[in-house]
C-alpha cells in the first residue's frame, strides 16, 4: 500500500481522532479551562502511541504540560522534532459561530471547529504523515514529538523546558506546522516570522466615575486620554512614532523585497475579502510587505466606561487597552517593550495615572532557503501539491520558534498547510479537507527526501 | 405645631416612606425595568395623596407614565408646578457599592441609594415642604406636581405631554429640586444648565475580526482610528476642534465671571477630592466656569475588540464609542448635533465605515435673579440654611427645563438640596439627613414667602 493509498483507506479513522481532539476546549488564555488542557494533552499521548511512537509521556512545565513522544528507526538516521502546539484561542464572539466551535462538523468539504487548522488540525498532518510513513516502511529518520499548551499565550514555561531538556529535544531540524500557504494553487513555505509584544495600558483619572455635567470640562477623562495616546502612536503615513522604535529594523535587500513581489495578490481582491473599501498601510510598503517585513501597531482591544444599552452621561474613573506590535529581525522583543513603557510613562499628562503592564513578547525568526531540510520540504510540496512552493516571510509570529534556535541551537522550517479562508483565530475557523490529506502526504515525502 | 416641629415629629415615617421608594429599581435607561417604572409611579401616587394632594393620577404618554397631582387652596392664588422625576440612573459598576444600590441605608448621618438625592431624594423634599406646609397651615399657594419617568435618558413623550396638557400645567412658576448646592455651609440657587448632545459612533474596518499576525500593518484596525477621530475632536488646550461648534456659545459677561470667582472654591481641594494630581481644563477659563459657562466634550463609554483576561492578539472588526457633549446658552443641541455628525463622517477615512448615531440631547436654562420665586427662594434658603445663596451657574443638564420655557411659557426656579459628595449617577449615591431637613424647611419657607 502506497502512502496515498494509505490516507484514503484510513481517513475515517483520521476525522474521528481528530474530531475527538476539537471537541476539547483547550483554551489556554482562560484558567477555567485548566483540566481541559490536561485532557488535551492526554489525548494526543494516546493518539501518538496509536500512530506508532515508542514512546509518549506528559511531562510537566512550570505552566502547562508538554506532550514528548519519540521513535528511533535507527541511530545513525537523522533526527527531526516536530513541533506543536495543543491549545486554542478563545472563541468570542461565540455568536457569530455557525456551529459550535467545541462540536466538529464536515461542510462544503472543509472541517469546522476552533482548532481545526491552528493547531490541533495541521499538528494531526504531522502525526498522521509520520504514521503513514511509518506503516508504508517509508520512515527513515529518528522522529521526536513536543506539544505544548501555551504557544496562543506566549508559551509560557517552554523556553526552561527548552533549557533543562537540551539532549531529550536534540534533533538535526524542527518541523512545525503552524503557518498558512499564499492559496491552494500557490503553495508556499513561510521562512520568516514576526516576533511580538503586548501591553495593557490602564488610564486613572478620578477615583470613581463622576457625573459629566457637574465636573465634565475641569477634569481630564481617562478615556479621552487614552485614545490621545493611541492615536499618537502612529501617525498619517501609519508608521510608528515611538522614538528609536525602527532603530534595529532590518532593512530587506531590494531582492527580497522583488521576490515577495511575484507572489500572486491583489489590493482589490484581498480588501474585497475582508469587505474594507480600502487598504491603509505604512506608507512606501506593498500589502504583502506590510504584513511580512515591517512592524506593527495595532490596538487588540479597549474598554472603559458605560458600555451597556442606552446612553448613560458619565465621566468615567478608568480605561483600558491591550496593545500589540509586530515586530521584525532584529527587533529584540524585551528592548522594544522597555522602549514602548518607557514613551508611554513620558508622556502620560501627570493629570492621570498611567500603567502600562508587559505581557507576552517573543522574536522573530528567518529559515535560510538553502537548508537542507528547507530543501526537502520543497521538493515534498512539489510532489504534493503539484507546484514549486514560494519562499515566503508572513506577519504571524510563533515566539518559540527563535528560542528553539537560541536555546536548542537547531533551525526550523515551517512547515504549513493553513489557508487565509481557515479563519485561524476568528469566527469559523477551519481546514479545507483536500489541504489536509495534501498536507499528509507532503509529510510522507518530506520523510522519504530526508531521510535519503 | 411649627414646621420644624413637625419635621421632627414625622421624620421616622418619612425615612419609612422615602425608602419604599428607593427600594424601587426605577432605572428607566433599561427596557427590563419596565415594570418597575409603573411600580413606582404608583408608590408615588400613593404619597402624594397622603401628603394631602386632592387628587393624584398616572397618566400615560409615550413613554414611561408621569404622575399628575393637585391642590386647590385658592383660586386666587398664585400656582406652583413641582417637577421631578422619578427614574434613575443605572448602578454599574455594581461591585464598587459599599451597600445595595436598592436596598436604602443609613449610615454616618446620611441615606444609601440609588436615588436618594437624583431624584427620589430631592423631589421627596418638596413633596414633604408641601406636606408639612399645608399641614401647618402655612400653604398659600395652588400646588402642582409632576413626576416623570424619563428624565435620565432625555425626558422622551414629556414634550409632547406638555404640548397636549397645557392647561393642566399652568402654573406662575415651576419649582424644581434636581440640582446641588456649591456646600452645605455655602448654600446657592442654580441660575443656569448646560444642555446636552450625546451621539453612538460606530467604526467597522474588516468584516471579521482578523489576525493581527497576518492582516497586521495592512488593514486599518478599527479601535486605532476611533482613538484618532476622538483625539482629534479636543486640541492640547481643551478647547473642541469642530468648525463653528463655538459659533453660538454665549460670551459671558465680566461682572458675571467676576460672581462665579466669589464661589468658595479651590483647585487644590477640588483635585484632591476626587483623587486626581491636577485639573485640565479649556486654557483660559477657572475650573469653576469649565464646569458652568464653557461646553465641553468627553467619552462617556468605549469598547471594543478582546476585553476579557489574558492578552489574545486580533485585529478587531469594530469599535465603539459613547460621546456627549454639555452645551452652554444660545447653542441649539439640534445644529450641534448636526454639525458633530457632518464633522466625523467628513473626517471618516474611506478604510473604515463610520455610523455616528445621535441620542437623546437638550438645551440649556438660564433663571433670572429678579424673578420673583427666585427672591422668595433666596429669603427661604437664607432662613433655612442661616445664609443668603450664592447665584451660580453649574454644569449639569436637565433638557426638560428649557422645554418648559419654550412649551408652557413658564420659568423654573431651581431649589436644588444635592451635594457634590452625594455621588450622584456614581456608585454609592447619598444624602445627608442634615440637608435633606434643611430642604424640608427651605420648601415650607419658600410658600410662606411666596404665598405673600
Amino acid at each position: 500500500m502506497n502512502a496515498k493509498e494509505y490516507i484514503t483507506a484510513n481517513s475515517d479513522r483520521f476525522y474521528r481522532e481528530l474530531f475527538s481532539l476539537l471537541r476539547i476546549p483547550s483554551i489556554s488564555d482562560k484558567p477555567s479551562h485548566k483540566g481541559d488542557m490536561l485532557a488535551c494533552a492526554k489525548r494526543w499521548a494516546e493518539l501518538l502511541l496509536e500512530a506508532g511512537v515508542d514512546k509518549a509521556e506528559i511531562m510537566p512545565t512550570s505552566a502547562n504540560p508538554v506532550v514528548f513522544a519519540s521513535k528511533t528507526v535507527n541511530d545513525n538516521a537523522p533526527t527531526v522534532l516536530v513541533y506543536g502546539h495543543y491549545d486554542v484561542m478563545p472563541v468570542e464572539p461565540l455568536e457569530l459561530w455557525k456551529s459550535d466551535p467545541f462540536e466538529p462538523e464536515i461542510r462544503d468539504g472543509r472541517i469546522w471547529a476552533r482548532g481545526a487548522d491552528d493547531d490541533k488540525g495541521q499538528s494531526f498532518i504531522q502525526v498522521k504523515g509520520f504514521e503513514a510513513a511509518l506503516k508504508s516502511g517509508l520512515l527513515q529518520c529518528n522522529v521526536k514529538f513536543l506539544l505544548e499548551g501555551g504557544e496562543e499565550i506566549g508559551s509560557p514555561g517552554l523556553e526552561d523546558f527548552c533549557r533543562e531538556n537540551k539532549d531529550l529535544l536534540k534533533s538535526d531540524v524542527i518541523l512545525v506546522s503552524d503557518t498558512s500557504m499564499v492559496a491552494k494553487e500557490t503553495p508556499s513555505i513561510t521562512t520568516g516570522l514576526r516576533g511580538l509584544a503586548y501591553w495593557e495600558i490602564e488610564v486613572t483619572g478620578p477615583n470613581r466615575d463622576l457625573h459629566s455635567g457637574i465636573f465634565g470640562g475641569a477634569v481630564a477623562n481617562p478615556i479621552n486620554i487614552l485614545c490621545k495616546m493611541i492615536a499618537d502612536i502612529t501617525d498619517k503615513d501609519g508608521r510608528i512614532t515611538i522614538p528609536h522604535f525602527y532603530d534595529d529594523v532590518e532593512e530587506v535587500s531590494t531582492i527580497e523585497r522583488e521576490m515577495l513581489a511575484e507572489v500572486p495578490h491583489s489590493d482589490e481582491a484581498y480588501a474585497e475579502a475582508i469587505g474594507v473599501k480600502s487598504l491603509f498601510g505604512e506608507k512606501g510598503y506593498t500589502t504583502l510587505e506590510r504584513t511580512a517585513i515591517r512592524p506593527t501597531f495595532d490596538v487588540c482591544g479597549i474598554w472603559g466606561g458605560y458600555t451597556a444599552e442606552g446612553s448613560k452621561t458619565v465621566l468615567p474613573s478608568k480605561a483600558t487597552a491591550k496593545v500589540s506590535s509586530r515586530l521584525v529581525p532584529h527587533q529584540q522583543h524585551e528592548k522594544i517593550s522597555k522602549l514602548f513603557i518607557d514613551y508611554i510613562e513620558r508622556i502620560a499628562p501627570d493629570y492621570v495615572k498611567v500603567k502600562v503592564t508587559p505581557m507576552h513578547g517573543g522574536e522573530s525568526y528567518v529559515c535560510p532557503i538553502d537548508l537542507p531540510a528547507y530543501k526537502a520540504a520543497e521538493k515534498a510540496y512539489t510532489k504534493a501539491f503539484e507546484k514549486k512552493p514560494l519562499a515566503v516571510r508572513r506577519g504571524g509570529s510563533i515566539p518559540i520558534i527563535a528560542s528553539f534556535e537560541k536555546i536548542l541551537g537547531t533551525k526550523t522550517v515551517l512547515m504549513g498547510f493553513g489557508l487565509e479562508s481557515n479563519a485561524i483565530h476568528s469566527p469559523n475557523e477551519n481546514h479545507q479537507i483536500e489541504v489536509f490529506e495534501k498536507g499528509i502526504e507532503a509529510v510522507i515525502e518530506f520523510y522519504r527526501e530526508f531521510g535519503k
